[in-house]
């Protein structure tokens, strides 16, 4: 097996840990000795021990010798766990191969300086694309002072997503609603707007066990907040989404607000709430992806101001013709200044389909 | 090899017909001998040699005891070419396998019966599906008395195809725009609407030579007739799509056309044309396959009429916000009553999406 191949699997190990680890980034770890796998671990809740540590856990006799494979950088640091650069360089470990730096301000490096320091070779980035792809979170709040923003969308193939007398469900199938429901758990947050919470009322939980059964009662153990942008605080504490203790009404700074857990942003000239200063305030509230399950306006507000760096795009194979838009967005003029995406992934999901797209420059 | 096998060579062959049988069907033949292909053929213009005798002259010595693999039932009359049926028993054939029967009312089960009383073993329906799925047309012209109709759409993510002052060109990409080429140029007409004429005046031929280079020429050569839906004759001859002299404008009875090839269609009470009157009268004619190149009205309008056989939607990775909807359909006040399709395909073309949908019932 080559290097490649053994970080690959430290990734799929690291992907168990998808829809757990939140606030930590997921990581896997995989140690080879003798060209023989004696220690396989991941990183599954915070506070619990780091794929390093699970590894070396399984070893059976000494790691001396062998070469450790981490999906992100070891930690430098004692932090809740010990530092894992620490404990690989006691175990005798005398190669490291990471797929990507950490860029979290207490390690960036200095985990790698570390390992090289006690005379273990290092190779610092083998796959940082993938690396980001697996914790997209962590490498936006600590790069850019603001979490991952996944944009969900649902629609007719003709970009319609409710009656015009209002009535929206279900335009998916269950099959596309399950995979929303993967989307909410490996989030830190949701985002909607008062506009979703007063006309659907939904929940905005996490709740079908059939996510991964193999982590069920971990994945619905943890509550995801969500946060109600609320300019003018019409949402009142009767609305469904609040009965989760987690749950924000985000309202400008001189909306009158009784809820007990109100979040003060400024808004804009429109009355609008500023969504660089509320998504600035949510990293540093240590919130790394945040999932935006919104209507048409606050949807076209979040990809207006450049915040969305994923949309998922699920569209039942049905034509309504008449109907509520996807988006609103600001009328253009130039078919040059359309907003251009790139997409990642297409697959069907039941009957519907499932499109990925990233924004292109 | 099995009997699907060289049944599905057969396919390979016929489908070099593509572009150019029309009016006649698509159809490949492969001749087997102890076991070794003694002789490949396919259809390729109307008037010239059919699949079966181009096989048959590929035969180095004697076909005799040979087993034909043919992709539809063998014409039983002497049409502009001899029979085949007759030919195969000629030459000695033992066994003859079609995937389907030919629905044409001048064979229909005719060409089976004429090998079978020489003594001929027939296998009658090994693959009525991708039968069904190379001759489209022709199977629903003979049973259902009307082509089959492939209705092509294109727009945004958020399902718009042109900005509110009307800018349309071009939403999707070249290499989308080179799979139309292709759709125009396997059917045997286009329809379109005034508007779209009037609006955008289009060409509508088959002018792009990378369709498929073996043939280039063959496809380029054959002019696909333009109707144009038209019912108050407001398109005049200086349209550039009348410069194909096969172009057709299709008014109601009453209009005032002097157009020198208008077709006369009744009107209904809304005073546009009667839909299925004019596909009857185009599968009278003998036209196949129909692609429908349209805007909202006359796309909503097919849709509404149940004539739509396939959707081919391609969706460039953009989203616009405000623009001119895909299709102009009746408000419905049910989700239930949502027009339903099913996804048969799904493919990047180019940045673009490409999506085949099907009616379901």
């Amino acid at each position: 097996m080559t290097d490649r191949e053994y970080l690959a699997r430290a990734f799929v190990l690291a992907n168990q840990g998808r829809y757990t680890t939140d606030p930590n980034p997921r990581v896997g770890c995989v140690l080879v000795k003798h060209g023989r796998v004696i220690g396989e671990g991941y990183h599954q809740l915070a506070g619990g021990p780091h794929a390093e540590a699970q590894a070396l856990n399984q070893v059976e006799g000494s790691a001396e010798g062998a070469t450790a494979y981490v999906t992100l950088e070891p930690c430098s640091y004692h932090g809740r766990t010990p530092s894992c650069a620490a404990a690989l360089i006691e175990a005798g470990v005398v190669r490291v191969v990471a797929a990507a730096e950490d860029p979290h301000p207490r390690n960036r490096g200095a985990g790698f300086e570390l390992l090289e320091a006690a005379g273990i070779e290092v190779v610092r980035a083998l796959d940082p694309d993938a690396a980001e792809a697996l914790n997209p979170g962590h490498l936006k709040c600590h790069a850019h002072n603001r979490p991952y923003v996944r944009l969900k969308l649902a629609a007719t193939m003709d970009g319609l997503t409710a009656l015009p007398n209002g009535e929206s469900q279900w335009i998916t199938s269950a099959a596309a609603r399950l995979d929303v429901q993967r989307l909410r758990a490996q989030s830190s947050a949701i985002v909607t707007g008062a506009n979703t919470v007063l006309d659907d009322d939904p929940e905005l939980t996490v709740r079908d066990p059939g996510i991964d059964p193999r982590f069920s009662s971990l994945i619905l153990s943890r509550a995801r907040p969500v946060y109600v942008l609320d300019s003018n605080a019409r949402t009142t504490s009767e609305a469904r989404v609040y009965a989760n203790p987690q749950a924000r009404q985000v309202c400008g700074v001189h909306a009158r607000s009784d809820h007990p857990q109100s979040m003060r942003i400024n808004t804009n000239p429109a009355g609008r709430i500023d969504l660089s200063e509320f998504f600035a305030k949510l990293a540093a509230e240590g919130v790394l992806e945040v999932l935006v399950e919104s209507g048409a306006v606050l949807a076209g507000a979040v990809l207006e101001a450049g915040l969305v760096d994923e949309l998922v795009l699920y569209m039942a194979p049905k034509l309504m013709g008449v109907g509520r838009p996807l988006l609103q967005l600001p009328e253009l003029d130039k078919m040059s200044d359309l907003k251009n995406f790139e997409i990642t992934e297409h697959r069907r999901i039941g009957p519907d389909l499932k499109l990925v797209l990233k924004p292109r420059a």
